[in-house]
C-alpha cells in the first residue's frame, strides 16, 4: 500500500469537499478516529472541531490521556463530559441490543447531535473502515445512517455531508498509515477498543459499580499483556455469579473473563497461547485486587463463532 | 494408613450395630457411596438394600453403568426412576441455595424418605467423609440432619441409626481403601462428581434442555481428559449469553466453562496446565458439536477462592 499517496489524496479530498466551511468529528481515542482526526487537522486546521465525549464507559484515565496525546501533537480536542446522560440511558438494560442502541442513541441523537448543531458544522468526519461496511452488509453490524442518527431529518440534511476517509482500509491498513505518519505509539500501536467501550465487556446491566469492576480488571489485563504482541486483550465482567470460599466462608462472587487474541484485521481471530505463569498471575491479581470477584476464566474461542467482544 | 485394619473394623462395626435388622443406602456412583455400598454388603449381604435414584441430573448413561458395575461384583442395586420429581422441584429456580435445597429436599424428604419407609429399614448407611464434616463445621456446607431430612421426626426417629463408616477418611483415604479392596477402576479412579450432580454445573434454571447441553459438554470433557492425571475435570453451563457470529449472522449463544484441577483431597486445588492443543480441541468440539453454544472458557481459578463446582 502506498501510504504517502493515500494520505495526500485524502487530505486533498477533505480540503476540496469542505472548502472554507467548518467540520466536526468525534474522537474516541481508537486508531480509526485518531487517524481521521490527524488527516482532518492536516487538511482543515482550525476549521475542524474535534470533540472527545466522556461517556463514563472509558478505561482508567483514558479521556485525559487521549486529549493530552493530541495536545502534544498540536491538535486541540475538546473534552465533553456526558457521563450521566449515558449512565441514565443504560440504567436497567440487560439486553445487548438494547444496550448498544441506548449508547448509539445517546451518542448520536443526544450528545454529539447537540454538539454538531451548536458548532454549525455541516461536514462530519467519521472513521468508518472497510470491515465496518462489510459487516453491516453481512447483517452483523446494524446499518448506521449517521445523519438520521444525529436527529437531522432528510429535509434538514440538505447541505450536510459525511466524509469517511478510511472507508477503503482495513485495520492493518489504518495502522500502516499511522506508522507512516509517525503518530505516537499510543495511537498506532493502540489495541482495538470498541465504540460502546467497556459496556461491551459487561454482560447484564451497566452501572457505575460494575463499570468500576471491569475497569479495574481491564487495567490489570492491559498492564500484564502490554508487552505481548497480541492483537487485542481485554477483560469481561459476566452477570453470572459462582460459589466460592473466602476466609472459610461461602462467597457468591463475580466472574471476570480474560480474552487475548491474534488477528490481523479483526475479521477472524485465534486465541493467544499465553504462558501459564502469565495466566496464573493475571488470575491471582484479579481475584485478590478486585473486590467481589472470585473467578477468572480464559476465553478459548476463536472468531468465528465467537466475536471478540461479548455484546 | 492400614487399609486392611480399617476395612475389618468397619465391617465388624456395621455387623454389630445392625445385627439381624435390615439396612438401606443410596448409591450415587461416587467413590464415597460406592465404598459404603461395598463395605455394607460385605458386612450385611442381603440385609442391605442399595438404591440408585435416577434424579435426571446424572451424566450420559450413568445410572445404567453404575448398576452394571455393582451387578458385576455380585451386588444388586435397585434403579429408582425419579426424574420428574426432581425436575418439577427445580423448575423456575435460579438461586444456587434454592436449587441445592430443592434437590436435597426431593432426595431425602420425598424419594429416599419414601424408599426408607417402604423398606422398613431402621439403619441407614451414609458416605459422609471427614471433609464434609469439616466444611459443615466451617459453615461452607449446610448442616445435614439426615433423619430430619428424611421426614422422620424426633419421636419417630427412635430406633433409627445413621452409620457413617467413612467419617474418618478424606478423599485420598477413600481411594486408597477402594484400591486395597481391588474395586474396579470405574469406582476407585472415578473422578469426583457432586451430589447435586449436573445441577451444580448449571448456572441459572435447571431444565431438561439445559441438562442435555451440559451433559453433552461433560461427555466431551470426560472423553478428552479421561487419560489426563487430573484430580477432576468438568463442564459448566453459564446462564449468561454472548454475541457470536455463525454463517455470517449474529448469534446470541450459550457459554460452556471447562474446569480441570489438581488436588489430593478437594480442600485446596490448583488449575491443571493443560496443553494448548488439548484446550483448543475441547473448545472446537464443544462449539461445533453442541447446538447453541458458541463460547468455551477455561477456569483459571484455584480453590480457594473459587470452589471446584459453580453452585
Amino acid at each position: 500500500m502506498d501510504c504517502k499517496k493515500f494520505v495526500e489524496e485524502q487530505i486533498a479530498e477533505i480540503k476540496q469537499t469542505v472548502g472554507s466551511a467548518t467540520a466536526i468529528n468525534a474522537l474516541s481515542g481508537g486508531v480509526d478516529s485518531s487517524l481521521v482526526t490527524v488527516l482532518g487537522h492536516r487538511a482543515l486546521g482550525e476549521q475542524l472541531k474535534t470533540v472527545f465525549i466522556d461517556n463514563a464507559l472509558m478505561r482508567e484515565g483514558e479521556p485525559q490521556r487521549v486529549v493530552k496525546t493530541f495536545a502534544d501533537m498540536g491538535i486541540p480536542v475538546e473534552l465533553v463530559e456526558a457521563q450521566e446522560e449515558f449512565l441514565s440511558a443504560l440504567a436497567g438494560l440487560t439486553d445487548p441490543e438494547q444496550k448498544r442502541q441506548a449508547i448509539t442513541d445517546t451518542f448520536y441523537a443526544k450528545v454529539f447531535g447537540r454538539l454538531v448543531r451548536e458548532s454549525g458544522a455541516k461536514f462530519l468526519l467519521h472513521g468508518t473502515i472497510l470491515t465496518d461496511i462489510e459487516e453491516t452488509v453481512a447483517g452483523i453490524k446494524r446499518q448506521h445512517n449517521i445523519l438520521a442518527q444525529l436527529g437531522i431529518d432528510t429535509k434538514d440534511a440538505y447541505g450536510y455531508s459525511v466524509l469517511e476517509p478510511l472507508k477503503t482500509l482495513r485495520k492493518d491498513g489504518v495502522r500502516e498509515v499511522c506508522e507512516f505518519l509517525k503518530l505516537p505509539a499510543e495511537i498506532s500501536k493502540r489495541i482495538p477498543f470498541p465504540g460502546p467501550a467497556l459496556a461491551t465487556r459487561i454482560v447484564g446491566e451497566v452501572t457505575r459499580e460494575r463499570l468500576a469492576t471491569v475497569r479495574a480488571a481491564t487495567a490489570i489485563v492491559e498492564e500484564e499483556l502490554g508487552d505481548s504482541d497480541a492483537f487485542q486483550y481485554l477483560a469481561v465482567l459476566l452477570n453470572d455469579r459462582a460459589t466460592g470460599i473466602r476466609d472459610n466462608k461461602r462467597e457468591f462472587g463475580q466472574i471476570i473473563v480474560v480474552r487475548c487474541i491474534e488477528s490481523t484485521d479483526a475479521r477472524i481471530a485465534t486465541v493467544t497461547e499465553l504462558p501459564w505463569y502469565k495466566l496464573q498471575h493475571i488470575c491471582e491479581r484479579i481475584i485478590s485486587e478486585i473486590k467481589g470477584v472470585n473467578r477468572c476464566l480464559y476465553d478459548l474461542t476463536p472468531k468465528p463463532p465467537a466475536t471478540i467482544e461479548y455484546i
